[in-house]
């Protein structure tokens, strides 16, 4: 079978958030075991101008809802942004898993070429179909779960790459 | 034109290696103007048990020389890892997109379905060719490029986001 929008999209994304809940689950089992306040971890940066733990997954969680959304031509599901335990996190990135299940392989296939706007910084920016994913959205996925595996190693949680990258 | 093996591939690491070139020239220019040694940059570490910042390097490039060699089935190309600068690890890079640029569409397209095998720890471990680029490849690229973000990031550089995604 030859690649497809699918197959690069929606599986990788889907792949990544259960890896990115595994990692926290573990930061909550390292917290209870070292009888550390779980918030410690969920408002930890890296550097005091770089976001915490929390928006971290906020955004990685946006990056793929919008990009399903945008590539099928449906409405982008809409957030509060509410969430202020590691628990409420684990629900966020579930009720995302849900959202990309329901999106079929025929909605996302031949997006290549469909016109995707979204506002940055208050500014609308225009992608194509495929730069958006491969260059947008991919990219932005995996630099925020990446800094959100960083955020926890740097605060001693015991995970590693495998953990980030899931079984294969 | 539909999404490809080499669309997915090649472009998208040259993108990005050269992105992580524009990082590590910010990080040189950082430290002279901030009359640092650019050997704390090389040598930094998120955490005592991560690599230094140099061998993020080296793995980002080896994941990309690797993937566009096995996916075509030429030898992948052996490097010395004996960079002791971030001078040496931009030479590095440089002739890692030299190599990438010598790799055309036409070998690398239909390369979904390929066998690859590879050591890992030590151990063989195969892979196909669709799943080792999307599900391998690319998050350990993104996590190589970033953690060298995060370490610059945290020893006061001056970059964004922007950097690491570069221009759209």
């Amino acid at each position: 079978m030859s690649l497809n929008m699918y197959q690069a999209s929606i599986p990788v994304f889907i792949r990544m958030l259960g890896n990115l809940s595994a990692i926290l689950d573990k930061a909550l089992a390292h917290a209870e075991a070292k009888k550390i306040d779980p918030s410690i971890f969920f408002n930890a940066r890296l550097t005091p101008d770089m976001y915490p733990l929390s928006r971290q997954v906020q955004i990685a969680t946006d990056m793929v809802k919008g990009c399903a959304a945008r590539l099928v031509g449906i409405d982008v599901p809409s957030y509060e942004d509410n969430e202020a335990t590691i628990a409420d996190l684990q629900m966020r990135i579930a009720k995302t898993v849900a959202f990309l299940q329901s999106v079929s392989a025929e909605q996302i296939n031949g997006s290549e070429e469909r016109k995707v706007t979204l506002k940055l910084r208050g500014k609308e920016v225009n992608f194509i179909g495929q730069p958006y994913l491969l260059d947008f959205v991919l990219p932005n996925l995996y630099f925020h779960i990446t800094t959100t595996y960083a955020i926890l190693r740097h605060n001693g949680v015991d995970i590693g790459k495998m953990d980030f990258l899931g079984s294969y």
